[in-house]
């Protein structure tokens, strides 16, 4: 099955899937996010502004087509869907910010600071990542203990350990030349980190898997991350910005390290079909139970924005 | 006993317990913070440098003298506290930054943005909020359930209901007249919701208390935290820098509504003093077990700093 899906087009099944998928975080995140009406409206404007109408919500999909390996019920699945994406949202308006990447279009839209000042940015990502913990704590998501695991998870993964660690190493990097080694544990951080957790949170979601399992998921989610962002990489030198709904190129003109600067495109090509290969490998374990991550990792793969 | 602790000043026994507290907290702090070797070596160096060395911590000693109602233990107090106070510290760093306050003194030393840099000190905020969520969701603090009511807690004190959305008030409120209920509003989000959650935290730690008494408490909350802001206000327009370790007389220079701006000096005292009483009344049922919240109540309705 790996090779036929390896060698296809993404079949029209597959992106209606995913479309479903997508509806319902979006519809899900409509009703999690404070209203546009409560005080301060302005602030639950531009949260709203932030995280609806748009993304690929790939962290949402991977916890999705967890959830399909242990039967995880989707109501359990949207709320770790919306907390990922909160956090998500709130790392993009703050990483856009003038002081940080001072980027003004993200999802073909101006930025938030863009559209709403600086200050009321600063406390959109703020909020966004409070409200995505409250969600977290707050909804009935099966036994308290298996809650707090999803909230250490979704914590450790946000972190200074995790994504805002990676931030901070980007920053540290600029005009620096970066080996290899210290790129990739840059983006483990930076993005590798909120993949693994919407692969743990998917599992977390349905019946208890054994611990094999749990490593092998783990294992698939790190090959999986490092190729999202070697293809980003590779997409940010060769798609054009309306494609990518966000500033192309921008990465390789304000000189931060990218896996095409440091290796080249013809490598960076072969460097993520070698990551596909080693993602999916991960899952063979599962056999069909995991024909949406298989699906998923050929969409990474293969994706032009 | 009110009575004769509200004539006297701060008594040598209260302020032996109250550093004792502080050390505690501190000493806390500094385990339960990322090392400052740990890479990202700078950002860890700098959320160090945002909470550690400074800071009346009056949000951990209102947790530790409402632990003392119920039973609570230390190690499960310092926790809380901790969680607190990173909270606090990444609302300071945040707010100093030169799309907010655009402050550049703090505790009496220069602030995060300037001795790190902005785009480190957006960092520290963000992580030290992650770093709060986490420390409450993987530390023991006894049944699941309880620790998951903890994190509710802070979660909404801290969002764009509560400390955020005080911030997003006061944002729009810079220039314009603000009614006393609006401003009321606003102090209630920006610093008392984090002050009732303080309480609320500490009543957690310990025993489980009566409705009636947790209302009490909440009750007490609610007015100290509003004592708390006219105290500020009142100190912002009366002390000097060098006392307060922050500028002095910046809410008013940047047109920023203040209850002494709304009402004049002398009658915000009045107000002061109304508010202590209200707090110390919501402490009566309590009897002596509260001796360490009305000592505190009393702190924070006298001190110069």
């Amino acid at each position: 099955m790996t090779a036929s899906v390896a060698a296809g087009a993404i079949r029209p099944a597959v992106q209606e899937w995913m479309a479903s998928v997508q509806e319902r975080v979006e519809q899900a995140l409509t009703r999690h996010l404070p209203s546009a009406e409560a005080i301060p409206a302005r602030l639950h404007q531009a949260m709203r502004y932030a995280c609806l109408n748009g993304g690929k919500r790939v962290r949402p999909l991977l916890a999705f087509a967890t959830g399909e390996i242990c039967g995880a019920p989707a109501e359990k699945l949207e709320i770790v869907s919306c907390a990922l994406e909160m956090i998500h949202a709130y790392s993009l308006v703050h990483d856009d910010l003038p002081c940080m990447d001072n980027d003004v279009l993200r999802r073909g839209r101006p930025t938030c600071h863009v559209e709403y000042g600086e200050a009321t940015a600063l406390l959109v990502g703020d909020a966004l990542q409070t409200q995505a913990f409250e969600l977290l704590a707050r909804e009935n998501l099966g036994a308290p203990a298996v809650q707090l695991e999803m909230l250490r998870c979704l914590a450790r993964a946000s972190g200074s350990l995790g994504m805002a660690g990676g931030q901070a190493i980007d920053l540290d990097a600029v005009g620096r030349t970066l080996e290899l080694p210290e790129l990739e544990l840059m983006h483990a951080l930076k993005t590798g980190a909120l993949i693994r957790a919407a692969v743990t949170l998917g599992a977390l979601c349905g019946e208890p898997l054994p611990d094999a399992a749990v490593k092998a998921l783990d294992r698939f989610a790190k090959r999986a991350g490092l190729l999202f962002q070697v293809v980003n990489d590779i997409l940010d030198c060769t798609a054009s910005t309306a494609t990518l709904g966000k500033t192309a190129g921008k990465d390789s003109a304000a000189d931060k390290p990218t896996y095409v600067g440091l290796m080249g495109l013809e490598p960076a090509r072969e460097f993520a079909g070698q990551l596909r290969e080693q993602a999916l490998a991960s899952l063979e374990t599962f056999g069909d139970r995991a024909h949406r991550l298989v699906e998923l990792t050929d969409f990474i793969a293969r994706r032009q924005f």
